[in-house]
């Protein structure tokens, strides 16, 4: 155990935390926060422990103005060391465009509701899988040591379809492995996952493709339900986490309601129950200033940032 | 499953969530709501299907004026049929006139941790457990009928000492089952459990005085863990919860953190895990409107309430 920190611990952590806010949750605020306070705030995120940061999304700027940095945020990405840069791309020229900056993995969600696939990325189920199978060449050929992770979207509910069939879900998630994505994952985009759900949605995920095929646990918080979700999918054997710091964002379908789990909150419960995270949540805290700097007057969520740390606690 | 409402099932709940806004909440605001909405809250409360709310506390008025319509809050809630009226007690004195009140079942936190029972209510260990003994003596003298639960507050961390050995807990919890209360339970009064010492502990309170002694897991939001500490007590056989409509509170020790667990939010993951609760999310979100007109601008919590019920949502 040790009370100070958690930075000065050199082995492999028990749970790996991608933080996601950069990109998940500056993706769904329509303001600009300035490229100067990203990398500010990146820099930050590092400092604090984090080593795979969701930095941008290479969409066109067009349809995403707030990303249009997506380039130069990456670039600054790559400096700070040991950091896994990873950019989120809808399709085969945002995967090129991610690969030429140098990103060192490339995550690209595929919706399991049909109706939010064609809503969001004007792509059927069987265009979805040929795009991974389009991706996963080009990277072969220009980028072979790019990681690429389909994640399955809207896995655990949808605001415009409702219910999604859990056999959906995972038949969606084997084609994308079997189309030659590295990895896969579940998000629960909409944040409508309950925790008996998570359980037996990873229970039929590690059935379907190998547990090894399985990355992150990606919960929404729109519910209050986020950490909870969490722990379930711990319980199952997921050791990786999607959480944004402040939980910033916000669901556009549900508004005032935050989006992402909140990174200090997530980190503290792990912490707590014993598990190393390599990340520091005083560090953290003070991760919230360069978005509070670029960002004026958003909320940012979360208790832990409020309440502070317990009285007594220390890392694991 | 029925997908309108909670209330027209019959069957017992699968989970039974006590109510504690009324007592937990309003005792940490230093404002007083005002008797008639307090009685407009409780019965919009019971509208929405609770059946066991904790609604006051019989303390000096000198200390807690908020509460000084103890008496006329149980006769109130006395009138709202098949409800549990609970009434929080520190002392002997409290318990009688919480007695002679009416209130069906009577409350009596005992801490775990010296530092703050010495703080609080000026006992030590020892004295809170004799207090146990004649609370019981005078209920079997003067009212029978009343249920007593003496429940472990500060069970898993404290704001004055820090950690609470597991030891302390225990024994403390042997000793007031001893002394005669009907039932026990921990109380994480502080926000400061995790979902393994959770776990741990109830285990261990089970072991010590049988499963059918152990009541409610008290759990709090301080840290954003409080839906997650449920769902461990949960998985350990608990399923009796304390909740609080809007989170409503906040620890006088943390400002600007919320205290207990949102009811809002509780009630909709066991619904969403196919447990039933007979409780309605959207009469509950109704029940928020004599809080906002009783203590205007007080700042409420929980993530349901704005986010709404899920697409295809069904209760249980």
């Amino acid at each position: 155990m040790n009370s100070t920190s958690a930075l000065n611990s050199a082995a492999k952590p028990d749970i790996h935390i991608c933080e996601v806010g950069p990109r998940d949750g500056l993706q769904s605020i329509a303001r600009t926060m300035p490229t100067e306070d990203k990398k500010r705030w990146l820099t930050a995120l590092h400092a604090a422990g984090l080593r795979e940061i969701e930095v941008t999304s290479f969409v066109p700027a067009k349809l995403m103005p707030q990303l249009a940095d997506a380039a130069e945020i990456v670039a600054h990405a790559l400096t700070l060391p040991g950091l896994q840069v990873v950019a989120l791309v809808p399709n085969l020229k945002g995967a090129e465009a991610a690969m030429k900056a140098g990103a060192h993995k490339i995550t690209l969600p595929c919706s399991a509701s049909e109706a939010h696939s064609k809503a969001n990325v004007r792509m059927t189920r069987e265009q979805m899988v040929e795009n991974v199978r389009n991706i996963v060449a080009l990277r072969n050929e220009i980028a072979p040591k790019v990681q690429i992770e389909a994640g399955i979207s809207v896995a655990f509910g949808c605001t415009l379809q409702g219910i999604v069939p859990e056999d959906d879900v995972i038949s969606l998630l084997s084609d994308v492995i079997a189309a030659g994505a590295d990895e896969t994952g579940l998000a629960d985009t909409t944040g409508m996952a309950n925790p008996a759900q998570v359980r037996r949605l990873f229970r039929r995920a590690f059935a379907a493709v190998g547990k090894d095929k399985v990355g992150a646990a990606h919960m929404h918080n729109t519910r209050g339900l986020g950490i909870a979700n969490c722990l379930a999918a711990y319980e199952e054997g997921i050791r990786a986490f999607d959480s944004s710091l402040a939980g910033l964002g916000g669901c556009p379908h549900a508004p005032g309601a935050s989006g992402n789990v909140v990174t200090e909150d997530l980190v503290l419960m792990f912490e707590a129950m014993g598990l190393r995270t390599g990340i520091d949540i005083a560090k953290l805290i003070l991760a919230r200033e360069p978005l509070k700097t670029g960002l004026p007057g958003e909320p940012l969520y979360g208790m832990t940032a409020e309440a502070g740390l317990p009285l007594g606690f220390s890392y694991a």
